[in-house]
């Protein structure tokens, strides 16, 4: 009795919604030729789940399935049985047909299952669509979205687009960046604060202000031209409120519910490291994974076989339909784990190259790297996620503090030491993505009051160690924002130039400022330097105790030697060599790859504080 | 020539050393039956090497390898082959006998291989044997050695010696403590600082200032009377510069010598994580492996086959003679690896329960988790150390910090709960030694100003997680010691009572001050409760997230569920009750441990400021 009251009660709420007896087809078409030849296809309508259901060219339904709502069958077919490009799912009730729809199984793009992805060969580029270039003012507001443009709203919609991220590919190949990562564009339909993407309402369409689902292709297509990748910000942990199936909930389990939380929510409580850990109580976990990351975004059931189905069948569709180079998972550890190697699974057997990096926000190494794939940490804990790549938070949060830190024995750069020391825990240690600030955090040119000594020592790190660096929209060019005091919003500002009524257009080097420039040339350099560098992408490294907050290292493979320093001292420091002997046997100078400067290797090697120098090593 | 010259050298820097033709054999005696019948014996005196060596009753001598240095020559014999109790080692020259010794082969006490060890059921009791208690005053100097007692040096000889232990076990063990760990009592004859014994001069013979090697026997069946364990503070990583071998090594690679270094002498750089890190410089590992641990301490290099036999057996020997209930090692990683890989395993294949606990000073439980025996983490580093235990130094180094910090998302008592959510990488979490300090830290009296309730909180907290808990003497009244200040003097000061003169004799309970006595019956109370609870020795554990700076954590076995509650707020907190109820369910009541208080379960659960609660529940 309970679980019917919810239904009613769930069908209820959604009565605002005009109901046809078949009114939706999830995915809206599908591909011949997929290694795994099942499909399962949501059809929905009013009551369909009373209604016969039939599909035309004799074609054998594998399984039907039926839930608490009576709006939703699943339908199992096998591809690989099916010969006709097209065929019609019949809905009739008493030989009368209360709809149809015509089923297209395409075609792949040879190739497809073989698709390049992501590396530590790339550089990625993260951009908030909203916040970075408006391409289209026409669809700034859009009529079927509650949420209208205003720009001076700091939480508002901007009107960035699409087309304003494809007319800049040239800017963003140019800066030397080869994948670029944009936060959720899928429909975000509430009515605040929608910009960000992460409360999605449909996951089969783009957002209708940043464009269409073809626009979408066309950036993609526009990016692979370029031999650069689109990678999709996947969220698999939750969907907007708005989402029509949270509105007309499938299976009362479709999402997590607390009864005594306000319209079933419950915030979760963080604590993500529950996962792997053997003392955690069940309430503890259960809030961690089934509590809502927010009032606007129920927490999805990936438990539920249903909604394992969907959002791997989702996340495929849109890896086949935008000819996509990569994933980036959203609040990777607050899923269901074990249904989630099941996701990551099925993708990566469908498309082996293919790269997932997951939001892996821990603060130690055990915990990070129990989330990559046969990791000797997930065995520990009896677990193997199957996810490729994970974030390098350990890093990313000693950064800021060991670059403002004098030496000290776990202080300034041997913080940054020591962060790699547990680098043997991961079984992948290139695929790693590393970054020093992202679209959740303060700025690093806010924490470093945009001084580009510190920007440059940065950026040289993590362009230079081990793993996939990632860079944020805007730092380029000095951006800053305090997230402190601003919000979210201020580390989200317009990148200038973006809108035609902006004053200046820092997408134009020559339009950029003295300051803006000095921030883009050093990134430009090193990032397009570091594009054909294999010794970097995937050479070994070695690393040097730091002393006098001068910390050495050397990348290195079997052709190449590339040496880094970096001098945290507020002093120019006059640094000898002979320590790093092992490294520079048989080397007698370098070049220097920013200045381009020749140098000879003497007993020691001059670095002005606070400055960082990349050698190619020279016989 | 290079390397003949470095004998030389050696040779003449020994002169002083007066030389008879036979003068020591390590070790002086062994046993039958040992599982391993290998015994390799070291026989020294001058030019021994060019003598005539043979065994009576036509004992064959498997191996006889002689090195550099002419002094000395490594027997080895097969035990299993020798019938008699007693065999003579003839030294001869031309048919000239220039020496001899009596080797005895002893019985085994029955049972000895299978000895029981310290385990999560003990509580282990640090002590520096200088500063305990002074049982004989007629060795507190002695005439062969250098260093004479002066109290009132701080860092000089106090006169604290084995029988000052042993005249105080009725003390040890009414205090709860059922294991007791003494820092190093080997001869450690250096002309000064020599009371920390860690710069020991002969590995066979207690310091005649702490009494003999009976002494230490006797100390041992003591303890062993009680159903106590002696625990033993063995030393591999390095040796005194005055040890009779360092001042005539027997091969120059015995130990680590730094050409460019004066007396060979280079620091360690500390940097014990380059043991895993597959980033680690060659000369970092070196230095941080072979580099000294202070200037008087030789790294002894284990490598060499010969020191790791010597030290096997060494060790093998102690726990033989002494009946040994364990072993504590120094600087565990500071020692080569795979050596200590092959000395673990070689006394625990000798005896199967005997327990040891390695120094394993590192920041994560990543590394720290890599030096136990079967770890995954030492399968990511391609490592198995097969050392039972290590020291949980992520738990000690964040109690102070935790005690002193109000409630956050990551600080308070969420810096405990995080520190044991990496429990999933520890292979066997319940052989875990848990402590908040030691003879080489800041004194947890210190620290919290000799609070009381900090220290009940504190050590209420290690004595009832996972693990064994380890406790510093003196800290039981009270004893405060500030090493910032004083140095290590200040943190291993005189126990009152210990010494004649003494105005005050705290080992009585009835002498003790009031202060005093609330640090010892508190001590007491806990630790004798804790001895005859399984559930705490090997319990599960289940942690509930702090909230309000509040900890609750559960351990619990399939007979037994106590409940302990640390209330580290400024105020009184009423806690409710429910969200704990997967691990109340079924109870109704408790008995609270230290205060005997019947406690009735209901909705909330009163607790004062700065208190921790432990409760046996009830059905």
């Amino acid at each position: 009795m309970k679980k019917l009251y919810c239904i009613i009660a769930l069908s209820a709420a959604s009565a605002a919604f005009s109901q046809k007896a078949l009114e939706r087809v999830e995915p809206s078409f599908w591909w011949k030729g997929m290694k795994n030849p099942e499909l399962q296809i949501l059809v929905y309508g009013k009551g369909i789940a009373g209604q016969e259901i039939s599909l035309s060219d004799g074609i054998q339904i594998k399984d039907l399935q039926k839930v608490e709502n009576p709006n939703y069958v699943f339908i199992t077919v096998n591809t690989n049985e099916i010969t006709v490009p097209k065929f019609t799912i019949n809905i009739k009730k008493n030989k009368k047909t209360l709809g149809s729809y015509v089923y297209e199984l395409k075609q792949r793009n040879s190739g497809s299952a073989d698709r390049e992805s992501y590396t530590s060969k790339d550089v990625m580029y993260l951009i908030m669509p909203d916040r970075f270039a408006n391409g289209d003012e026409k669809n700034d507001s859009t009529p079927d979205l509650i949420e209208k443009a205003d720009r001076s709203m700091p939480n508002g919609r901007h009107g960035g687009d699409l087309k304003g991220i494809i007319n800049h590919l040239d800017y963003i190949q140019n800066l030397g960046a080869t994948a670029v990562w944009l936060t959720p564009v899928n429909e975000d339909n509430e009515k605040v604060y929608s910009y960000h993407g992460y409360a999605q309402t449909d996951l089969y369409k783009i957002d209708s202000r940043y464009g269409t689902n073809e626009d979408y292709k066309t950036l993609s297509r526009e990016l692979n031209k370029r031999n650069m990748k689109l990678v999709m910000d996947y969220v698999t942990n939750h969907w907007g409120v708005s989402h029509w199936m949270i509105k007309d909930l499938p299976t009362k389990d479709w999402i997590h519910w607390f009864s005594d939380g306000e319209k079933g929510f419950k915030r979760s409580n963080y604590k993500i490291t529950s996962q792997f850990d053997t003392n955690a109580s069940e309430i503890d976990k259960k809030y961690a994974l089934d509590g809502w990351f927010d009032t606007t975004m129920p927490d999805i059931n990936q438990k539920n076989p249903l909604v394992l189905k969907y959002l791997t069948q989702n996340a495929i569709w849109w890896i086949e339909y935008a000819e996509l180079g990569g994933f980036r998972v959203d609040t990777y550890p607050y899923n269901d784990k074990e249904a989630m190697a099941q996701w990551a699974k099925a993708i990566t057997d469908e498309y082996p190259k293919f790269n997932i990096v997951g939001e892996t926000w821990l603060s130690t190494p055990g915990h990070i790297s129990a989330w990559q794939k046969n990791s000797k940490t997930g065995e520990a804990a009896g677990y193997n996620s199957n996810l490729p790549s994970v974030m390098d938070f350990v890093l990313f949060a000693e950064m800021p503090r060991a670059f403002k830190e004098k030496q000290g024995w776990n202080a300034g750069m041997n913080k940054i030491y020591d962060a790699m020391t547990s680098d043997f825990l991961y079984p992948d240690i290139n695929n790693l993505l590393v970054f020093f600030e992202n679209h959740d955090t303060e700025r690093w040119n806010e924490i470093f009051n945009a001084d580009p000594k510190a920007y440059k020592m940065g950026l040289t790190l993590i362009s230079t160690v081990r793993g996939i660096p990632q860079i944020y929209y805007g730092s380029e060019i000095g951006m800053r924002g305090n997230k402190e005091k601003g919000g979210d919003a201020d580390i989200r500002r317009d990148f200038p130039g973006g809108w035609k009524s902006d004053k200046q257009n820092a997408f134009s080097p020559a339009m950029q400022t003295p300051e803006q420039k000095e921030f883009f040339h050093f990134t430009q350099k090193l990032l397009n330097w570091r594009k054909g560098k294999e010794v970097i992408h995937t050479g070994k490294t070695k690393n040097f105790t730091p002393e006098n907050n001068v910390f050495t290292y050397f990348r290195y493979n079997d052709k190449e030697s590339v040496m880094v320093m970096i001098n945290n001292n507020d002093k120019d420091q006059a640094v000898p060599l002979n320590r790093f002997e092992e490294s520079l046997e048989g080397f007698t100078k370098g070049k220097e790859v920013i200045s381009g400067k020749e140098i000879i290797l003497q007993n020691t090697l001059s670095i002005p504080a606070k400055t960082s120098l990349i050698i190619e090593l020279e016989k």
